[in-house]
């Protein structure tokens, strides 16, 4: 007999694993943010991180989470009463729902069930029937049931009809390919804690100069948000200067990577990972599954609670659960940011053990089996 | 003939030094928000912080910048039309005017002009003609002016006439004593780059019972910062996890010095630095300094641009310049947060050194006999 040593492995969609250089990145010395010393660092993460976005748009960097950003996109495009066209297939969608609200919106839904996506068609019947619409809401990847939805052919019909298109890519962006500016994207938003590998505590929007054009006419209720600011000095506030450190850091890591292998890697990860889980005789939840994450529904008989609090307290494995309605219904396994092959057989294995003693049958590595005949086919 | 290794002295009115164990400890794995492994790193961050508010009030840690809670403070106090007490003596007190009008409220202004104070009297005249008022909006430490208000006694003439009494506390917590519970305040506002010793990023603030009743009955347009959110879930958004492991540590590390210590030190170094720069011949800007931080006017004939620039890029010390229509008026040196005596004699000599260069007459080591006298005097 012997107890193994409990090492912790984040693999849930967010906060994700954070490079030991990046942390230490952090740690250096807080330096005051009006110096030239700091505009250099802030600079250098503003840049970077455009090209993460690939956009030429102005790209601010805030000091909150993801959701402050996707405030900042509903407070300055639309007047009260002005029309949203808000996507919805999860509990990302219905936080975009209830931005348009809070912000006094006439929201025209476009909406399908968890597990199910949205397509160009949806939206473009949405536009044809509500030609006074101002904007169209959208998420790339919905984090509560890892569906990722067709933002290209999405923003080709917002963009016939001559509409502002504003993208969700908070857990996406990175993990899912996303052009900003070749597919015409007016609006985007991400958070440090998912693909970007850092910490928690930063969010990022570019506004093309449509949508600045617009905000021009929208007498917010914003304040710390107010795009308005931001347009005047890109650091309105005290910015959060040792995250920025790490994010001027963590996209350069990013970049040397190279955005195209990036994306293959995640769209390789996520792949395996789906067919280790239907090796193991698991079913996917999503109709539509993307890259960043794989949500799998629970087993008939199976704890579903029981599965995320035995890895995470017993085995050290953090996955997530499900958010809301969907919660002891599925699990998330997440494949996003700082993770490679080897996390991939870390969920599987430890998903294995998990389920053997919940009652299921599954043969041991059966999904590392899988995963990495997939690698090695890909090459990785 | 010497060089002298450049050493960084931070030593403005936010960001200030961060210990480096505060720094390593945000150097620490990051792990998922909704685990009871983060739980309980967050209620000591929360419980500890209350401490240093000297409060039991709701206490909520924000992901933003200090202006996110102050917006949240007027978001969630006040209706369209209602009317509030604006005080205002400087930059931040005009930040509450900005944020009032953004939430349409009725203002009623009492200002002074930099550098002067507001007074309970002015307050409760203020109070007398204004029966209608819903809440009073005042500031701790006018960082701008280094001015510090006597919110013990404009705390009484408000809760005499039954109001509701915000503080904007985030550069004068910690360095100045505040009682939230003992002088009734309703909401107090700070923020992490400040006395808390902490890198920026985070924002802390309080609700009286009283605050949260009228928030009932307000239609808040804030999604981010709807204290309805936070009653609901403390943790409404993904948090600066990694801030917060910091949080936790400094505040016990306050905690552990005594918040009478740190009251006591904060006076004993400006007190040494208001007597040393008065010595030296150079005058006080404010009419009532605290002990946040000492506003000095520039000499007649100086640049005052320079004394700054050169004191930050050749000598390592980084002190503030003057603000809006204060800039090249005044100099700001902070004694605030992980400070300590030598920390006042690096500013003091620093400033000797650049004032001779730039011609003004002063004799090296007149601020250091005088500070060094009165911390030996106080027995520091």
């Amino acid at each position: 007999m012997a107890k193994m040593i409990k090492k912790n492995y984040l693999l849930a969609p967010g906060p994700t694993p954070v490079p030991v250089d990046v942390l230490l990145e952090g740690a250096k010395d807080t330096i005051h943010h009006r110096t030239p010393q700091f505009k250099k660092i802030f600079e250098d993460a503003v840049n970077g991180t455009k090209e993460v976005f690939r956009t030429r748009n102005d790209l601010f960097i805030l000091a909150s989470s993801g959701t402050g950003a996707m405030e900042m996109a509903v407070a300055n495009i639309v007047n009260p009463g002005e029309k949203l066209i808000v996507c919805s297939v999860g509990k990302f969608g219905e936080r975009w729902v209830e931005l348009a609200k809070t912000f006094g919106a006439e929201i025209v839904l476009v909406e399908r069930d968890y597990g199910d996506f949205y397509t160009p068609e949806m939206v473009e019947r949405a536009l044809d029937e509500n030609p006074d619409a101002v904007a169209v809401l959208t998420t790339l990847s919905e984090t509560s049931t890892g569906t990722v939805m067709d933002i290209e052919g999405i923003s080709k019909v917002v963009k016939k009809a001559g509409k502002l298109i504003a993208v969700d890519g908070i857990s996406g962006l990175v993990a899912e390919r996303l052009l900003t500016d070749d597919w015409g994207l007016d609006i985007v938003v991400s958070g440090s804690q998912k693909g970007f590998m850092l910490p928690p505590g930063l969010a990022f929007i570019s506004f093309s100069k449509e949508a600045i054009e617009k905000s021009k006419n929208v007498s917010s209720t914003s304040f710390y948000f107010n795009l308005k600011k931001y347009l005047k000095d890109p650091i309105p506030w005290t910015p959060a200067v040792n995250l920025i450190y790490q994010q001027s850091l963590a996209v350069k890591m990013l970049l040397e990577e190279g955005m195209e292998n990036v994306w293959a890697r995640h769209e390789l990860m996520g792949k395996a990972t789906r067919e280790a889980i239907k090796a193991m005789g698991l079913e996917l939840f999503s109709k539509r599954p993307g890259n960043v994450l794989t949500s799998v529904k629970v087993p008939e008989g199976v704890d579903g609670g029981k599965i995320v609090s035995i890895m995470r307290d017993e085995y050290g494995v953090t996955i997530a659960g499900g958010q809301g309605s969907m919660k002891g219904n599925i699990f998330r396994i997440a494949h996003l940011g700082y993770m490679s092959d080897y996390d991939v057989i870390i969920a599987l294995t430890s998903l294995e053990k998990v389920l053997r003693r919940l009652g299921f049958k599954v043969e041991y590595g059966t999904g590392a089996r899988v995963a990495m005949e997939i690698f090695e086919k890909e090459g990785a």
